[in-house]
């Protein structure tokens, strides 16, 4: 009896306690494992941010723009969870500044770019969710990366990962940021040239070979790539500045009729290049526009961003990416940038219309395109697994 | 029928979204709040453990005492999940030497003491759960602490309640670390007099304020106060080295007949006051004997700890701690210290009499005693909530 009662509790011990552990997935891609991106207006789990601190990227000490980040947190946990990493340093500031509904928690890192450091979510249908940790390299490692060193930032997708029970795929060297990055859920993505094939990424691979390893880790059938992104010189032109996927079959793209504006060129050709693809059902893509911003938006008081060996120098009159695209979808809603510009309330009734069911919010980040970029960039969604 | 809609959802959205938060619990106490401290042979959830890595602590870089870690941690595995803590430096490593369901969560730290460093949790009988975070000094802050600085060490108990969505109490300024209380989750706690009344911790407060205080965070009725514990200079004599409660009604008691142990004598003080006391409810305790080490060990090879400026230099020959008290509880199990002493088997032998349905575990933790403590000391665990 006393065997068998042993034996009993044996058995009952292994069903009860079965901890939440996260593995490295190694020798299969999520497409075998039968896990897919899904589309940003899926259902949302929570999001994830990194607390700005560079005074070398951000002015005046950073402390302007943490104030956005403060105000970007605040309207995304009107809609969901909000967890915001940050360095020891930091963490007393972060904590005390952000609402108390935010959940803090310490990380390293070089810079508060989640979208581009944080893991690309995949998920089955089975209720299972998993990480792909892609190599960071700062948007061009030492051919033209923004920053030196950049070690912290390319461990935040695998502590996110290890942090919450989730297994991930480290994906063999692949540089790639989800910034570059936008799906359907059901099998397209859209990227772009400039940065899919600029030269401090994957140099060694062919764009073939680059469209293989996307859909291998995505779990995709057709790419659609557009030539050139808005910002050349930072993220090498990721998508999200440019263009981004409102349901299947339905994008929205940058855009302006003024041709004396500064992105006329890359707005018409963005258009153009979407207007005439297909997807991976091999529908028709409807293409919604979003206004730029009336007036560019020009870097001011660059002086009071610190000098630094290995960041590249911010100058005043820089143009900088006043591109309403970079917005957040949530649950429910959709969190959009803002300037001041006359534009503004047009980019909002514009969201309106593509969002129909969801309440657009809009927040002033100015101070955060002088630092190179938007709600879009400083967000990683993370999406509820579904049976 | 459009505002009826807007309503229903909007009453939907409130009962579906309550994200997990952490709040600061303020101008209340846990037992004005129906919270109690429960004994650690209670059901448990997971436990915290913190990465060592400090080379003037432990020998040889710290890197044999990892090792020992990995053990401990790999043991507690087998019963319930184990989180973790490491700094930035030390995460690859520690997450490449450690069993792959142990969690690796990056958290600064001063040194590798959970169980001081880490909250006091306390639950309540609707499946609620809090932690106390006490004010952490190194054991005696400027008077006779062990190092300095200490201000990453104090962070961790909130950290811990961050990363956990669990409300915390900061408890006005009050020193106490972990080890330096057992309770019996029925209202009675027993500590030392030697620790909580050193002149490095809260030297303003009489004996019966220290007492209100911990009645007040931990919901007590009784304390019992031993004299001495057995280590003066380090933890100014954490009860964790000399007693714990079995279940409630019974305690262990650290022991030795060797007249010329160095010990004896305070062996004999605690037992006494054990054998004479009663508890909460009134009861005698049944005092079990556990025995302490054979031969008394020293520290050997101190010339491998490094020199700092603010530690506590290490000697050869110095006295070791080597309890075999200092053994953590956990879900079915008890995990328990072991030097390659002759009386290694008899302690094992003795925590299986007093524990006849959980399995005894031990773990050689000799390279940890050298740095000054033993498993309860790196362990903190965090009761399972109840209704």
């Amino acid at each position: 009896m006393n065997k068998l009662f042993g034996l009993l509790l044996a058995i009952g011990f292994v069903f009860v306690y079965s901890p939440a552990m996260a593995r490295r997935v190694k020798g299969t891609t999520p497409k075998q494992d039968g896990f897919r991106m899904p589309g940003e207006f899926e259902k949302q789990e929570k999001v994830w941010m990194v607390w700005p601190e560079r005074s070398d990227t951000y002015r005046n000490g950073a402390k302007p723009v943490q104030e956005t980040f403060v105000n970007v947190a605040r309207a995304i946990s009107e809609f969901e969870p909000v967890t915001m990493l940050v360095s020891n340093a930091q963490y007393t500031n972060a904590r005390a500044r952000l609402p108390e509904n935010i959940r803090v928690v310490e990380m390293s890192n070089n810079d508060s770019w989640a979208r581009d450091t944080g893991p690309t979510f995949v998920i089955n249908d089975k209720g299972e969710i998993r990480g792909c940790d892609w190599t960071f390299n700062a948007w061009g490692g030492l051919v033209d990366g923004l920053y030196f060193p950049w070690d912290d930032d390319d461990k935040i997708a695998q502590k996110i990962c290890e942090l919450e029970g989730i297994d991930s795929y480290r994906t063999e060297g692949f540089v790639l940021e989800g910034g570059a990055i936008h799906t359907d859920g059901e099998g397209t993505l859209i990227t772009t040239e400039m940065c899919l094939l600029s030269k401090g990424r994957n140099p060694e691979m062919s764009k073939e070979q680059i469209e293989d390893k996307l859909k291998e880790y995505l779990n995709l059938e057709k790419v659609i790539w557009i030539k050139d992104g808005i910002d050349p010189d930072e993220t090498n032109g990721h998508v999200d500045m440019v263009a981004c996927f409102v349901r299947p079959g339905e994008v929205a793209c940058i855009w302006t009729d003024d041709p004396n504006h500064p992105y006329y060129k890359e707005c018409q050709a963005a258009y153009k290049t979407l207007s005439e693809a297909t997807d991976a059902k091999g529908r028709k893509l409807k293409v919604w526009k979003l206004t730029m911003s009336k007036e560019p938006v020009y870097l001011k008081d660059a002086g009071s961003v610190d000098y630094a060996e290995n960041a590249v120098p911010r100058k005043n009159g820089a143009l900088c990416d006043a591109s309403y695209m970079n917005f957040l979808i949530v649950n429910g809603g959709v969190i959009a940038p803002q300037y001041g510009d006359e534009y503004d309330a047009l980019a909002l009734k514009q969201l309106q219309e593509m969002f129909p069911d969801r309440k657009v919010v809009g927040v002033n980040t100015l101070e955060l395109i002088y630092g190179g970029g938007n709600i879009h960039c400083i967000t990683q969604h993370q999406p509820a697994v579904t049976r």
